[in-house]
């Protein structure tokens, strides 16, 4: 009675009554969009992401209409909320559920993606938003500025594709798209930082080079950050066996470690999401293994909850803010004219730049991706595999567009509900490939061997000490249901 | 990429770094609770709330050394933070997990012992503060402030008490205090409320009335409120079954409904307290036999550790704030002596007005508590109960002071542990009582029948149009830990 502030007790009404009506608001929505985006569910042309989108902008059109066309933004989207409570989320749960086999088989495509493919994005934004912007009028932009713009216009938002995307159906495309999406951040990251700090009046091989080694450093610390704090959470549960006493302190652990992993990453300036991304890859690794059958299904669900809310979230008030009548006036101060050309100058810039490096990369990577699809092919004709002649003609075209924005144009998406309806069967039309092996084994190799040093590696060295699958006895859960039943 | 802000990914450098700072703090302390609690669990003098709270201090401690004495807060507890993310949690999972038999059983000692009991307490307050603070020579305090004090001070906080409390070991004590914290505060609330608006230039029987009033319809709109909300929630899920797409969704809707709940009652200036715990209540006996054998788990679980963290995260604040040196200064300016024996009168004033209706309540109530123990009592009986002298001894003694203030009290702690181990056996010494049972007859008939009639209702109308227990089909938990095993 006395350790608790009490007096706290009597001043409900005096809560933030704009705090209590923005969360009113957006949890409805949410609410309406699980409901609606349900009903939705076997319509291919709506997904929940849409469902937010529109509900965000129905309710903004009526927070529009009840203010008088005074504003319509009744929660301040301020970067503390987006990075530090909707984006970890996100990106944890990302880590945690995604395929680590196809993710890691495919790393060196995602790294081409990732690194180069963002190198030479921002290089060809910079360049033309620096002389097509100059020729429309506007010249109060210095070399800074341009090379800003290139970093920020060269980093793409993944979340927005994945939703259309399915890990299940299309487990290569989705590691691909996801694993770039996350190199990419933290490749724009360090751009972006260093356009900010670089001396531009001097730029030679030696800044080049300093710009790559703050990039593999970042790189490096960041990855290294996630293992470690993955690898103490898998110690410190496998050790106390914290299950013993209480599901309930596994997974507030678990989820614990898991944020101050990217807390910790921000504080020092690494890319947080590098590390909290890793951070899940380790945890669903290790530590998912080593806590009780009723902790496993809850941290797997419940993790992937938040990230659901979070993500719908975001949408909805994407949704809100599209019709943000504050910007709507701010762009009419300047010249109409004006804004929209810059407005479809940049974003023609940025499909360039996506595709000036997705279509060449592509087929550079094309030589490893094959060796993938044969190894699948042979599966496939054990199985029996029925091709689907639409699709397959559909497939070869879209497959690298759908990579670079799916999400600007609706057109593409639905080519990508297609693709997510149809198997796993564009492999048959790598077969003309096959005599080009010599090079994609030599290129494949080093997956390969590195996957197999890290099977041995993992089994004699790791697993026994940070527990894993088969390391720890396994809990039953019908324990749980036991438990379960107690309620009542 | 062109729908999410993604010139926000850049400015991570520009994150609130006080921010950072005092989550990576909070986490960190919250680990490292649930580590040593683990460690210390066998041991029966510390728990996880001391453990916090010592934590708290030293923390507070490094804090004050680091910044040299200027302040000992790096997070500033706000009442948003309190009353909308960490009390919601706290207080729903009390309502889901409660032992629903035991708490309507004793819902008429809950009422008594949370609005007479309340009342009785504030007036005690009230008039001793206005007859003992007066003499120490303040006098600059209206009759209202006096009235306000005495609203303040008669609510208990009985999440510090349930800490020691454990429901399975003493299931009747349990919901009592508990059941008690939730009444207690609802009408301190509104004590408080009405001290505020009143006006006291005439005080008659009709304003006293208007009390009532307003009490009455705050209880009955705020419990209405979250058991509408329960049941839209049982049968939304009910009916949409949204389990059959994903797990996931059943449990955001579930969290998020609760949440609304609360938020609701806030907006209309009821008590989100009350209306999050029947929710809660309604939840546990519909909702959650709708959703899929996972989603149990699920939802069991993770409201459990959000109450858990969001406890200790309380009870690590308090423990910095102990060594708060803004508040010891404040105090300085006033004479010391002054403030000690204000403090010391309010202290005893609250154990008095405390004590003077726990001790007559409980004697008066223990005519149907004597029933309820007289049935146990038979079973008992039958399965050979086995008597403790010694903590018999202890337990007719000590049964009534826990109630009203263990955690003032070091000493109580001790009481409360050895309680907690006991078998709860006490019943055998009201066996003299019996010849009474005429009386007690009468008085606990009302709960038994309410209860009976009940049950029809709820087996004829309620389950098959909101689902519940045997009204839905199981999904066995089998699904959750085949799916578990897609990971990895």
């Amino acid at each position: 009675m006395a350790l608790l502030p009490s007096p706290l007790h009597f001043s409900t009404s005096h809560i933030t009554t704009s705090t209590v009506v923005a969360l009113c608001v957006f949890f409805t929505l949410i609410c309406a969009c699980i409901i609606i985006g349900h009903l939705l569910e076997e319509n291919r042309w709506a997904n929940e992401s849409i469902v937010a989108l529109l509900l965000g902008m129905c309710a903004g059109t009526v927070v529009l209409l009840v203010t008088k066309f005074n504003s319509n933004r009744i929660l301040i989207f301020s970067e503390d909320l987006f990075f530090l409570y909707l984006l970890p989320p996100i990106i944890f749960n990302a880590g945690f559920q995604v395929k680590k086999k196809q993710f890691f088989k495919n790393f060196t495509t995602i790294l081409l993606f990732g690194v180069i493919g963002t190198v030479i994005s921002f290089c060809l934004i910079s360049v033309g938003a620096l002389l097509l912007i100059q020729r429309i009028g506007i010249s109060n932009l210095g070399i800074k500025d341009y090379l800003a713009i290139g970093a920020i216009l060269s980093a793409t938002d993944s979340v927005c594709t994945l939703q259309v995307l399915n890990q299940d159906e299309t487990p290569f495309l989705y590691s691909i798209v996801f694993g770039e999406g996350v190199v990419n951040d933290a490749t724009s990251i360090v751009l972006f930082n260093s356009v900010q700090s670089l001396d531009f009046s001097s730029i030679d091989a030696i800044t080049a080079l300093k710009l790559l080694g703050t990039f593999l450093y970042l790189f490096f610390t960041s990855t290294a950050l996630g293992i470690v704090v993955g690898l103490l959470s898998a110690y410190i549960i496998k050790t106390l066996y914290l299950g013993r006493h209480s599901t309930d302190r596994e997974v507030a652990l678990m989820m614990l470690m898991a944020y101050l992993s990217y807390i910790i990453a921000e504080l020092l300036s690494l890319s947080g999401i590098l590390t909290i991304f890793f951070c899940g890859i380790v945890m669903s690794h290790y530590t998912w293994h080593n806590v009780t059958g009723s902790s496993r299904t809850t941290t797997r669900h419940s993790f992937a909850t938040i990230s659901f809310i979070a993500e719908t979230f975001i949408f909805i008030y994407v949704g809100m803010d599209a019709l943000d009548i504050d910007q709507w006036e701010k762009s009419k101060a300047s010249s109409i004219g004006t804004s929209v050309a810059v407005s479809s100058t940049l974003f023609a810039l940025v499909l360039i730049g996506r595709a000036a490096f997705v279509f060449p990369i592509a087929n550079i990577t094309n030589c490893i991706k094959k060796r993938e699809s044969t190894k699948i092919e042979f599966r496939s004709q054990v199985f029996g595999s029925i091709t689907k002649p639409l699709i397959e003609a559909v497939q070869p075209r879209h497959l690298k567009p759908s990579i670079f924005d799916s999400t600007d144009n609706p057109e593409d998406l639905r080519f990508q509900l297609l693709e997510n309806n149809a198997p796993i069967n564009q492999q048959s039309n790598h077969q003309p490939f096959q005599r080009r092996s010599r090079l994609r084994l030599l290129m494949s190799y080093p997956t390969t061997t590195v996957h197999c040093f890290w099977r041995k590696f993992d089994d004699k060295v790791m697993r026994p000490v940070f527990g894993g699958r088969g390391f720890v006895p396994f809990v039953p859960v019908s324990s749980s249901s036991a438990e379960a039943e107690e309620i009542s």
